[in-house]
């Protein structure tokens, strides 16, 4: 049947290809895969906002790794949190229930996204607890309508985000589950075994593509087993030729133990990875707002969330070196999000909404940073005349001596130097063979288009 | 290699005939599976208690059938004690965590089953809820050490139960699940798709086997989809052949639809079913001291239980017409049992420790009950001297004129007259050609050696 | 004021003893207190019912001191209790949230309650812990509506009790309550202050006296002070003389350290007392159908709770020698009450059906129990016609013999004996000066008027 | 006794007077009450952190009048609310149990206060609900010990807050509650009986200043009856005299119906009171962060706080008119600080390190606004060598046009204009006869001493 259905795919590909069509079919191994261009909205995009919301947000407390912590590394922190608050029998399926999400309403959740200027969601359908924010068929009773919110939170999420024009939608999936038993007597044979893939993350991962349709598809928990044993090559082959969402939909690099960095769509390689070098491939330095986890934390102090200064420096570094940003959001479990991060997300898309023209749509330039002025990054755009391109220069310091003294930037007569959100232009002279100095007005600060403070470092984006 | 395998068998099968070693194997076929004998011990047991404890013990309200009366059939009386007591989102599941069994004292249980003289008991491991009373690998977060009480209360039982030289443990399981997504999945497709049976019904009866090898297998809930679709007759060939308990390990009959009254091990037929004539099978009276439910029901009222006579003349009609009786005790969540069950197991144990003899081992007599003397039912036994047997009476109301008429029995001049309990003959005349009239004493009710009172009905064995 | 107003009742008083009428004043003294009979119509019930309920009907565990055992004497048992199924910081108050008395129905209450034959209750308003069962002014959110039911528990069941003819309605109520502020501070000055006296008790006094009239105010908790600490006196007087229950009221003896026993109403002296010979003084056993406790057990077993025949003896013994029976039942915190506990009220009120005649509105005889035969107390009453009496014996053995041989009563010619329940006479021979030999007749099982078996004892009433 | 005590008084008065002792027995008259100095610490403070924490913190929904919204108000969004989320018969006390104060940490929340630059709290001690954040005598089982926290959070903070040299601890106390029946009686009497004063208002008001001596009594809830009823005077009569607290306490004038801004110590008037113009009484702008709730609302929202610029704005306004700033903040039922709240407490903090020059013991100027340029208020400080004053002039907005006109400031040649955190001094000229013309340099935003940015509007204080 299969054999027959290939054949019939090959003629149909010849066909088109006779009127010009391009067909192709991906075959479940890297090379085809690898071979597959991420679609292009993904790099235009620069900035999505990824969720973390489960049972963990109940205790809420070290991070979305309260399970684990508590009982398979046993930290000293979180046996005390449960010793000192709970009864000796409590179990982590006890907390669900008190995931109540009493406030969760997603279009104010999709007004927060759409307002921080970025242009995805990524939300956890499920993390490694195994919990399922929507109702799986793969996980009775441990889901988010059988338990706790008695809602379809993935599908809620979906709708609202939908209604969004600006926001495209996609999910996480965790493919291992700490304390799975199928997963664990999997482990248990070296993997030689397939239960868990076969009974739980592979119906999962089809069934959350076919019922919710997301346009990334970001796989995770991937790494004590190989990608033969997750049979993840015959999803991608599923995914990019007979999904719903094989045209659009972008995927990430954990598919398997020695995959990551290597295989797949968007590289994340590590957590908050920021090479600061320009990367060949596509990537994502997927980060959180709060600095030491990806779930809200009840406890967490003002101090361990970044500043905007330090999240435009991330964001101008990470989109610099070709990547996007994945910028996190924990809420807490009643489902309304803690100021602290709406006003993050709100100053983020301040500072797009003057910036954004260096950002949204950039390439990487040939620099990426200047040599001469540290703290200095670069993007680029080609002009829409199709001749030259125009160069943004960021720089996470104010110029203390009024110039801008810049060794990478090779001006030419015509060139022209202004600073974003400010009319007219910066005069500039130039150095042999290349280099610039460029005058910076001494601006009031009613007249600054863009300002941070609170720290000495601020981000203020130009354009040459 | 299942071929290989079945031909070594049979030759080893030959060789063991060869010299005179009876050997089987079971086919997965009703004619092969069917022939096996039922173990002998079951037979003689006669009485059986039957558990149901689970999530339903915590709202424990209507009966066991909660989570289907409140949202399945949208009972009425379950919607309202919904509304007025629980939040409008409350989800089944959510009383798992309530579910907590401090008082759950496995050894004293077994005391109280062993002092109501039951030979064996048969405990709920999973109802149609799906809650698994053991840490099952295919039932995660839905188990009784993933949420509520974090204890293995089936192997915690098993042990107290093997503890006991006078019982014999068993486990009920349910086939299907009320709202499993897979179970309704297959459904939908009129059971053409067998995910259900394969990820979830078989691996858990494979592992409640081999995990607490069950002498008794009561399976339940197969009634909507047919031996095929359960595989049931692969699985009972496994368990007469290859299973831990092969050689002991007795069943029921249902595993499929239409099977029931069929075919399988020991017949069920309906609840309490108790058919008052003789059947050629050997059958089980299933039935519950609460008249109206099998779980625990906190607001139960005296009426709703059985009297103590009742439940002997229940018991004394089973016996003699071929059947064993399994009585259920429904625990509190909290896991102790309550005194009126503990009071009828008592009763029940005080009435057998007189009566006894004409119960435990005995078999049916020709006759089942009197022709003459309605409330009048026999049991017999072969006297151990070989010759001729003894037959048992057991009436219900004490003979008013102080003259026992009975039509079946056929006094020979050698025939002796007894009451159980009490020392001395009793006379007799006899009619023709059968028929005797037995003169009952008048004893002092201090001299009886059994009395209930309440009712005016009163159960006492008597022997010839 | 004061002055003014006793002078005018002083005025009337004269005025109504001019037209025949009686007219008391009681004086704030025992002498005068003492001096009041009490009311008829409680000597002539015999049998009340006690109901113990609150917050101690939560953990349910110990007993009603469960709060003393736990925080006051550091009970081993409790304590564990509490660190094995409770999170460290957890209250005592923080049990009142569970309190939900889901299926309290008083009508059910009050019809099993006068199934049992009895003719009055005595409900725990509020107990040591403070928490009121009805909506205190004086105990603001330590309350029955303030926090657990949300209902007017005392109210909802004066109710209920008044719409039955046969039951009358009764309060106990603790003058003390172990951990409350105000009273440890009271009783730091050696009770010279009386903040706790003014401020709560007294004023809870007049309260449920004014609110839900109670013919019976049982007093508690008394015995650490005197009762000019708790200004008992002052409160008996006005609810002697002023009261709106001031002519039906009964009240009890714990009003103070060393009244008890010694002065107020009926005489209560320890718990549970059965002093086994006649007193002079009206009085009450208050005993309860849980050995152990007052309030439910959820962990209480079979043997824990008295049976019939033995609450049968302790009410003979009890009626023989002047005294009140008032049996206790502990509902749990749901508010249905255990079938264990319905069926003894059902037991006594079958038992009072056949016997009551010789119960209730009987007096003690000149003889309590025979010399000869033990196990044999005895009740009068006067014949109506007024020539003679009817003295019922009560044997808790059934005469082996089938002779009851007593040496105490005296037989003229025309003395009639019968058993009750039982048509006929009963034949006899007497002795000189005195006794009789009864002829007790065999009674085959299913003509005796009663029985109660399980154990050797039964009581049976029998009537000269 | 008092009359003696009165007498002796006055004789050591003379007697101390004699010795040039100032000597004053204050007494419970307006009059003599009025005329107590306020404690000069208080002026010189300037801000407070007000905090708002109790068993409102629980649902944290609508305000810390969240019962008032649902059971006397009605307000539909409560009781919406209360019917999704609740079980029909919850009760307000049932959320006590739910105070869990896991993340409280004293230590933690003196350091945020500290670090704002206030120099005293007020803390809630027991809002209108009742509910003591103390084990007062007076509230049993309604107090923070008694259920939920199982702490003394009053004396825990009172700890904390006394390690800080820099800050003053006082708390806030309501004399009325909503639903005490106590009060409610009073009430209904139209305040002719005062049982709900004597036994709980008073008491309390006198155990929270004997136990945890607070310089800052912040009276609330007195409105709806007069000053006699609550016997205020006499309170604080003994408050001055004889209290522990009696030389440094500060209190304010809600103390009866009419006395709040005309009696007392420092004015309050209104909830955010804040007149605008200079005021002859000390007076206090008690205020909150969260623009609609004193208590944390887990749903606001970011645009629901005041931003910094709005914070400063009102703050500077207030020092100008000559108030005190009382700025709340509620911290959730966990008891760890909002990140939200932290941030706005540290922006005051940074704020005043910079501009507390201006801010601190500094005293309204002749004029409080510029009536020329919008926005611009003054405050002043005597110079410490005697000789003339020094006015500070806050400006909101940054002067356009590099000048900032100032009409009533009147320069001598020897007037120096500097730029608080800005070295150097600014060029000016003069008007006449008075007024001033700064000119502000153009300053890059590296070296701005102070910038605040999201709105248009910036504070920055400017010195003479």
């Amino acid at each position: 049947m299969a054999r027959i259905r290939n054949a019939f795919f090959a003629l149909l590909c010849l066909t088109l290809q006779m009127i010009n069509v391009k067909c192709v079919r991906y075959q479940p191994t890297w090379a085809s895969l690898d071979a597959r261009p991420i679609p292009s909205w993904y790099d235009e995009a620069k900035l999505g906002i990824f969720i973390h919301w489960g049972v963990f947000s109940v205790p809420s407390f070290s991070s979305e790794w309260f399970w684990w912590n508590w009982k398979g590394q046993a930290t000293p922190a979180v046996i005390d949190f449960m010793t000192k608050n709970y009864k000796p029998d409590f179990t982590y399926a006890d907390f669900a229930k008190e995931f109540n999400a009493e406030f969760f309403n997603p279009a104010q959740w999709t007004e927060a996204f759409e307002d921080s200027g970025a242009k995805y969601i990524v939300f956890v359908s499920k993390h490694h607890e195994g919990y399922t924010n929507w109702p799986s068929k793969y996980s009775f009773s441990w889901n988010s309508v059988d338990v706790g919110p008695n809602r379809d939170i993935v599908g809620e999420l979906m709708n609202a985000t939908r209604a969004k024009k600006s926001l495209r939608f996609g999910l996480y999936h965790s493919m291992y589950e700490w304390f799975h038993p199928l997963y664990l007597a999997d482990k248990k044979t070296g993997f030689k075994t397939q239960d868990f893939v076969n009974k739980k993350t592979l119906p999962e991962l089809y069934e959350i593509v076919n019922k919710y349709k997301p346009e990334v598809v970001w796989s995770d928990g991937d790494w004590e087993a190989n990608d033969t044993y997750w049979r993840s090559k015959e999803y991608l082959a599923w995914l990019y030729n007979d999904s719903p969402v094989k045209d659009t939909v972008v995927v990430n690099d954990r598919w398997g133990k020695g995959i990551s960095c290597n295989h797949g769509g968007v590289f994340t390689c590590g957590d908050r990875y920021n090479p600061g070098v320009l990367q060949k491939h596509k990537w994502v330095n997927a980060m959180t707002i709060d600095k030491y986890s990806w779930g809200f934390r009840r406890n967490a102090k003002l101090e361990d969330y970044l500043s905007i200064e330090e999240l435009l420096q991330t964001f101008v570094i990470t989109v610099s070196c070709g990547g996007n940003m994945l910028m996190n959001v924990g809420p807490p479990s009643h489902g309304h999000i803690a100021p602290i991060y709406a006003e993050r997300l709100h100053q983020m898309g301040a500072w797009l909404k003057v910036n954004g023209e260096g950002i949204y749509s950039s390439k990487p330039w040939t620099f990426q940073n200047d040599t001469l002025t540290p703290g200095v990054w670069y993007t680029m755009k080609k002009n829409s005349s199709g001749a030259g391109v125009t160069v943004y220069a960021f720089t996470f310091d104010w110029p203390g001596s009024g110039t801008l003294s810049l060794a990478v930037p090779q001006a030419s007569p015509s060139t022209v130097v202004t600073l974003l959100g400010f009319s007219g232009n910066l005069n500039y002279t130039t150095h042999k063979p290349k280099g610039i100095d460029i005058r910076v007005p001494v601006i009031p600060i009613n007249k600054m288009p863009w300002v941070y403070a609170g720290s000495k470092q601020r981000t203020v984006g130009k354009k040459w």
